[in-house]
């Protein structure tokens, strides 16, 4: 097999290259002046959602390259591949199908469809029943409260979902277990009666270290309450691919929903791991949640390159990342319900390509897998904003804000929209040393007072940033945010030659966990270790007495 | 005035670069092999906080360079200059005395600390009144919920502490509003009942916009509970300067507790500020948190720089930012009760750090204030961690560690203790292509898939971390905690010769945002500003219809 031919290899590498160097001095308000069409072509429209990427460092031309540079990448190609079930997670002989997920019809995978397309029958039937209040525990209460136990993408995607459609929220609450901290769970249960309490227990392998501890302490939890062992599976669900430990454990097969090996655990909200969402939100809003992320991806799919929202991001990231320095992405949502959109991201893009060899196995030289951050607007502007502004690193950012509220508050959520677009703005405009200089002339500062201080008052502009806009934050537009941001990051695996789907990273911290638990509780533990981790193993010790 | 002397200008810069030249391409594992002794030298001990920072790519005379620069740059007169309130923060002419919040004495500022003192009394007396059950609202029912409403600085410190000591809570509940999204506001007042619910409201200008803004909702929905005019006050504090302004909102002088101007936001946990956490805590608890911080206080006021535990921290910060190339610093807390550590930090030390020109004005070449980000361990191994040991960015982490639980589950916690351990070592041994071989090889891979396979699972190690560790996570070692950062980042500033306690950059954006307010309200926005925020807003009025 030829090896794959790594980024800078391509054939528009060197011209990519060259517009972002002559671009890196540019004036983002010198491009809006120059072409008026600027702030209407760099738009994207898909699947309700509304992309503007015209405060970017870019210039058609600069676009155009980038775009040749996907090409030569195999873009269009492997946006086929990831559809039509080849093995893209090749270093686990994997498909990756979760578009299959929330597919309406499907008819080249059709024996998995069909798999698919049962276990949603189950889980509509399931959330259905707890919405009814049909669903009894041991006493013959009503389950209330749901726990899903569940860590990484078995508890970042429904925790999201969720917390992010709470106004659509029907009468069964549901909580989130994920940590090794014991305090996790006990926090959760405090206020919650076992009784009326059902748990679902979310591990592919029913193995997962944290999910396996939180799940024993619950069945304790409900076997000291009063349950019968035979009892228990009226208060447990597991969506796991291991029957046998799922059934040693006290749940029966029946009440087990399947998980299969071509769903990546960041990626799985939209198969049986989405459960817990589908019976907070109930079923309806749940199947709106996987149609708004069909819709996306029939534009992915579909969608000519240069309007192709997805790819689009994906070209920003690798250009301000390979191209222009910046080691770091933003994410603010300027709504309070997507609190939780930072950490998401954060497992979907640094897990799938925080990678440092290529597909095939080459090591690489450039940079992949950039660090994601942020928060809620307007909670960083009152925190880390001054470095977005005056701070010295590259920082681009996405603004993700729905236009109306749920809340009927519309003149608060004006001044919430007025902050977004300002941010968005000012981070372009800057401010300059003139400009700072009349500022405190005119706050009644005598000019060499005023001439000391407005240095500080400079700001740089020229800060590039987008705006994701949406009518309303809905299931329908959230599944198309989510899928969005999966697309993104899919394209960027490719155009950097890596294995979006694997995470090798993660194993040999484990095993050597394994090992430093049994020297925790060992007599003995000098010259086994470095030095470091044996004095505080020891301080670990002196501390339990 | 001479101009300050830049850090590349100080003499000791070249031999420090020089050190990191030599050290870059070390292997941290065969420093320990070298010197035994490491794993002990490079630690400190301060205030019931031991530090480990043995696995960097340090070594004593690299240490010693850095020390030198450190004093170079006026390091032991800095920190006189900022117990003894000198204008550090020079740029608005004030010093920065937040180590007199929690000075048990004083004589130097004996006036300022009388006011300290006098309203530490008020907070108490407070405090001690909710937490009795003698405070009780317009109908005469006792007070049980407690709301602030503040943000930055007068959110992120109080919800922290709170939080973090859950364990500690008695029987008033605090909760925290901030955020311009009136979401938050509306689903917190959700579940409370008027007649028991206590206001405070944070705002040294009583003019924040978002508290402000949900003050008056709050204050609204105390009307429309009904409560009369002259009963607000029984539902309201303050902790404001601006009294006219509270007392027009309906909050007499006698509700109001005082901040100074040599408070910074992002410092004043300490002070009134800090009232919620009084309430939830109880005042000894709360007094024992400013012991802690004053504890380290002590400690960095006295010890010598060799054992300075702020300023070893901070001359880190400066190696890996300024001489190794990192632009971010990862702070994983392992206890779940320091979920929001990482929020508070960023605020801390972005906010602070994240500047552009020397104290002094000088526009300055080299990186200051490096992005913060992190989670609660274990969730991040399920996550980022991917990243962190396989990604292309130097990213040191700081991992902060209680050593025992206050929930019982000893075996649960020592399974989370083990992680911590094994992903500092981890980090810091990674693993070759010869092992990654074997191990498949092990898993019963034939030769040549183990050879395909074997590099996805090399992780070049050798990536530095620090484990700080405490016996246990109370309101001492909070305390000392988070006076641990404040001070590092105040170190970082000198070094870097800024001013960490001004924060000029947040200032454009909101007066921008007051403008977009106004257009949002106007007929006709074209020819006004940019073509993409014409289009924005134009966008948002499409969508109220």
């Amino acid at each position: 097999m030829t090896p794959r031919t790594l980024l800078p290899d391509l054939q528009a590498y060197a011209d990519v290259k060259a517009h972002a160097a002559s671009l890196k001095q540019a004036s983002l308000e010198r491009l809006f002046e120059e072409d008026n069409s600027r702030a209407e072509r760099f738009t994207a429209e898909a699947a309700g959602l509304h992309f503007d990427y015209s405060k970017h460092l870019l210039t058609k031309h600069a676009l155009a390259s980038l775009l040749k540079l996907a090409s030569q990448a195999g873009m269009p190609e492997s946006i086929g591949d990831l559809f039509s079930g080849k093995s893209v997670n090749n270093t686990e002989d994997r498909p990756a199908l979760h578009t299959l997920l929330r597919a309406s019809s499907n008819e080249e995978h059709a024996e998995k469809f069909k798999h698919v397309i049962a276990t949603r029958d189950r889980m509509q039937i399931i959330a259905q029943k707890l919405n009814r209040g049909e669903h009894t525990g041991y006493s013959g209460a009503v389950i209330t409260d749901v726990v899903n136990i569940g860590i990484g993408g078995s508890d970042l995607g429904p925790r999201l979902v969720t917390s992010a459609l709470k106004p659509f929220q029907g009468e069964v609450r549901c909580h989130y277990v994920a940590n090794a901290d014991p305090a996790d769970l006990q926090n959760t249960l405090l206020h919650l009666n076992p009784a009326s309490t059902l748990f679902i227990i979310c591990s592919k392998s029913f193995r997962t270290e944290e999910t396996l501890a939180n799940s024993l302490e619950a069945r304790a939890w409900m076997l000291t309450a009063g349950a019968k062992t035979e009892e228990l599976e009226k208060h447990f669900l597991a969506i796991t691919t291991n029957l046998q430990a799922a059934e040693d454990f006290g749940i029966p097969s029946g009440h087990c929903l399947p998980l299969w090996d071509w769903v990546g655990g960041r990626y799985s909200v939209w198969s049986a791991i989405g459960l817990s969402c589908a019976i907070a939100l109930g079923w309806e809003r749940f199947a709106e949640l996987l149609a708004g992320a069909e819709s996306m991806d029939q534009h992915f799919k579909t969608s000519a390159p240069s309007a192709n929202m997805p790819l689009l991001m994906s070209l920003l990231e690798l250009w301000y990342c390979n191209f222009l320095g910046a080691k770091n992405h933003v994410v603010l949502p300027y709504d309070h319900s997507l609190e939780r959109l930072p950490n998401f991201l954060q497992q979907l893009t640094m897990e799938s390509n925080g990678k440092r060899v290529s597909a095939d196995g080459q090591p690489l030289d450039y940079t992949t897998g950039p660090v994601l951050w942020g928060s809620t607007g307007t909670l960083g502007q009152h925190s880390f904003h001054q470095l977005l502004h005056q701070g010295q690193l590259l920082c681009p950012v996405d603004f993700v804000l729905p236009l109306t509220t749920y809340t009927g508050m519309a003149q608060q959520h004006l001044n919430l929209v007025a902050n977004c677009l300002a941010q968005s703005r000012t981070l372009m405009v800057g401010r300059s040393l003139q400009a700072a200089k009349d500022t405190l002339v005119q706050r009644g500062l005598d000019n060499k007072k005023a001439e000391e201080l407005a240095p500080h008052l400079v700001m740089p502009g020229n800060r590039p940033s987008s705006v994701i806009t949406m009518k309303s934050l809905n299931p329908t537009t959230l599944g198309a945010l989510l899928a969005l941001y999966e697309h993104r990051t899919f394209c960027s695996a490719q155009l950097w030659q890596i294995n979006p789907f694997d995470q090798w990273g993660v194993e040999l911290g484990k095993e050597i966990s394994v090992g430093i638990a049994q020297k925790l509780q060992d007599a003995d533990v000098t010259n086994t270790m470095d030095g470091a981790t044996e004095r505080l193993i020891q301080r670990w010790k002196n501390a339990q007495t």
